[in-house]
């Protein structure tokens, strides 16, 4: 008989790219979505949960081959007798469980329909340093409209969220820009074919980092880049790159010179004409709402996104500035974008149906707000009871009930209480900005003792013989008092 | 050639068993779980948020076969060119990465370590009406310490807890038992053989559905059930019977009494005294925290987990009556159980760990609130501001950007606003309190209507002609006063 082979431990591992959030990294996020969600309901958005699991069918893009799901999704097959259970996967983003869930519900729904959504998406792919295939989206999208009200919302909606999750005014921009105008900027190239037009696109896309004079030579002949490696062009002749370097040129001093400028670009565009038009009517709608320069602008070298979007895209970026790794100052950048795109549900209706939104990178966003100080400075950690005499852990049980009663955070040590040092140890790596100790003598006296850990600390850090002395860091007080006490303290480090 | 064959438009449907979750379903399950955490991190315990994927090794108990993973859990193979990628699954509970994550980062964290999780869990079953394949969880658990503080803690926190969300004291009433004790009680039967006292286990867990004969019954000879049908008995002497008897009947009116019946139930076993005695330490330490009788109670007759767990277990029940499928009244019932059980990192580190914890039904909680009217009336929708004028728009923004400034929710309609009776339906379907309507005239004189949408639907139901004339449902005011006039009326419905 064969022998049983003894099992090995498992390793106790997340498995690769994914990780575990501990304490604020949870409750910080969670604050962070509360305060978006409040601004995206005021805006009339109603809140959707979808299952994280959708059939791989629905979510589209994505089909299974026999061996094999695609790469891209976590996905697995249903099982079934006669190997013909459903391919089923994990939601790689917000928008196609969206279009799934309004093609399923529309009769029920409103039209439009204003929806946000914010959960964990997954996405099968190499993880890298910071990439992680588990990762938290937050989503406001209007399904239903063609209305560039619904655009001007979003973007309104965007500038409140920012200031309501603690961006000031002036540090942060909502750049707008639209497709069409730079489908009009192609016909006025003369551009028709689409494998032109897409490399066109892919040029555009370099504007931020080669500028005007790389973009004309990337449209043209080509360009040799900084290490010397040369990158072929798309050998269109230098008239035809006019109207490209036009267009994201075009920025002025005031919307109306912006709206002009695309103008010149487009020519006589129908489809670009119409473009213009769309952004003017945001401008105006978003001016109506206090809406100004200061927070939202037209800009059309916001390129990002262009390629996927039909309409509008947006896009907001905090302009403050933080040092990169190097220690080079830079501009925080992008923290969220979307814009207008068609079909959401043609693939499961047949029927067109237009739809804009934006999604916002929430570890984008809580990267910005440590930054700004505004999270991530060292949580206060509980109220911590030593235990002086095992026995008597009902007095200790008592003292931590009176604690929570008045509402502060407050636990009794649990561990094993020989060692007191241990006990104090514990307290400093819960961060306990108090500890209250009630040896026999306190009990017999009737009195607690309140060491005031943040004070020792920064004592035992600096302070001479007689600021010792001056300053206690431990008080006595009766044991009746011990509330009073411990929020007389805790006041001082709020 | 073979011809390109034309796709068939995939099904906008969730996977079975899943579900989309809509506005307030979704607004108050958050509502609850943020009241939960705030109790739960003022007993000082910390946010977790492992990642919804682990490795099935980690996961434990299901290891996935060579064709495919085992039932219970979703679970795909990762892709490696040699066939050798990890399986994967998503997680079933939030205890198993409770083990994962204190073996992985034990040096870095507190000991005891008191955390707590919410989230969704995913199980592979057959789904039922009402059983979803997704489902949330919301745990509760100390590790590292033996301490019966810690499972008193955790009982006076789910008290403090249900009443946070609205369960008024005296609707719940959280009971505890002891594995040990029941362990005694085996012992003092002279069960010693482990598959005869699992079969007492089964017996002691229909003690709610058969009552004391018929366990007497079912641990003898046998008993026929309603239906007839014969059910074959454990095949005890009577006299063995006695103890198991004793140990389920030894409710008393004090907790002193419980425990006298329970010292005679479990005679000289040494396991069943050392059970009876983290009873009374866990009832001595609830008295001095104020945790009286009518919230927590030792009471023996609690047998659900006793299975699953090594020392306390307790349940928390709703004792309020509520309505059966049939109209029967009944009691609410179970919304959390928990208990302690040991071993719980030992898979991974070899070394038994100590650990107790509780899980709340989210679901069941949340039921439990709409039948207490704690939740689920009618959600006031957004005020509408209607759209008489396609070519005003920007009017039509600037007011309900004044309207959510004042912190009021609003939203302009966008769909097409040609047919005003589709604005009010529109108006109707969001469950708008207020319309605003403002046409050319209204404009020109400088005032806007007000319809108050919820006395309109009241007058329309079963007002008399002279009631509709005295209660105008509908304002002028001039235009400055919209947002004054506005909080006005939402006042009424609030």
């Amino acid at each position: 008989m064969a022998k049983v082979k003894k099992q090995p431990r498992p390793k106790a591992e997340t498995p690769k790219g994914f990780r575990d959030y501990f304490g604020a990294e949870v409750t910080e996020r969670s604050a962070m979505l509360a305060a978006i969600g409040k601004v995206y309901h005021r805006y009339g958005f109603d809140a959707l949960e979808s299952s994280a699991v959708e059939t791989v069918e629905a979510l589209g893009k994505f089909l299974p081959d026999v061996d094999r799901p695609n790469e891209g999704v976590f996905a697995w097959q249903e099982f079934d007798e006669d190997d013909k259970g459903d391919w089923l996967a994990l939601r790689y983003d917000l928008t196609a469980p969206l279009a799934r869930v309004y093609a399923q519900h529309r009769n029920e729904l409103p039209t439009p329909y204003r929806r946000y959504a914010m959960g964990p998406v997954w996405r099968n792919e190499k993880p890298g340093p910071g990439r992680f295939r588990q990762f938290y989206q937050c989503d406001a999208d209007t399904v239903g409209t063609a209305s560039m009200a619904a655009d001007a919302e979003i973007c309104a909606m965007l500038a409140d969220t920012l200031e309501e999750v603690g961006i000031p005014r002036g540090d942060y921009l909502i750049r707008v820009n639209n497709r069409k105008v730079l489908n009009g900027v192609l016909e006025a190239m003369g551009v028709t074919d689409e494998a032109q037009a897409a490399d066109v696109l892919r040029t555009i896309d370099k504007f931020d980092k080669v500028g005007e004079a790389g973009v004309r030579e990337l449209l043209g002949a080509g360009r040799k880049d900084a290490s010397g490696a040369f990158i072929e062009g798309v050998g269109l002749d230098p008239d035809q790159a006019e109207p490209v370097v036009a267009f994201l040129t075009s920025k002025a001093d005031t919307t109306a010179g912006t709206l002009e400028n695309l103008r010149a670009a487009v020519g006589d565009s129908f489809v670009g004409a119409e473009g213009i038009d769309e952004l003017s009517q945001i401008a105006a709608l978003l001016e109506a709402g206090g809406y100004g320069a200061d927070r939202i602008q037209i800009d059309p070298s916001v390129v990002r996104g262009l390629g996927y979007y039909t309409g509008p895209v947006y896009e907001a970026e905090l302009t403050f500035e933080i040092l990169d790794d190097k220690g080079r100052k830079r501009q925080f950048g992008s923290v969220a974008g979307g814009g207008r795109y068609d079909d959401l549900v043609k693939r499961f209706t047949g029927q067109a149906v237009p739809a804009t939104g934006v999604s916002i990178g929430v570890d984008r966003l809580l990267a910005a707000l440590r930054e700004k100080g505004r999270i991530g400075s060292e949580v206060q950690g509980p109220v911590v009871v030593t235990v002086m005499d095992r026995d008597r852990m009902a007095d200790y049980q008592a003292m931590v009930a009176e604690l929570r009663n008045a509402g502060i955070r407050a636990e009794v040590y649990l561990g094993n209480p020989k060692n007191f040092g241990n006990q104090l140890k514990y307290a400093d790596r819960r961060h306990a900005p108090v500890a209250i100790i009630e040896g026999g003598q306190e009990h017999e006296s009737g009195v607690v003792q309140i060491k005031d850990l943040v004070l020792g600390a920064k004592l035992a850090e600096n302070a001479s013989l007689e600021e010792w002395k001056e300053r206690p860091s431990q008080y006595e007080v009766p044991r009746a008092e011990l509330v009073a006490k411990v929020r007389e303290i805790l006041a001082l480090y709020q």
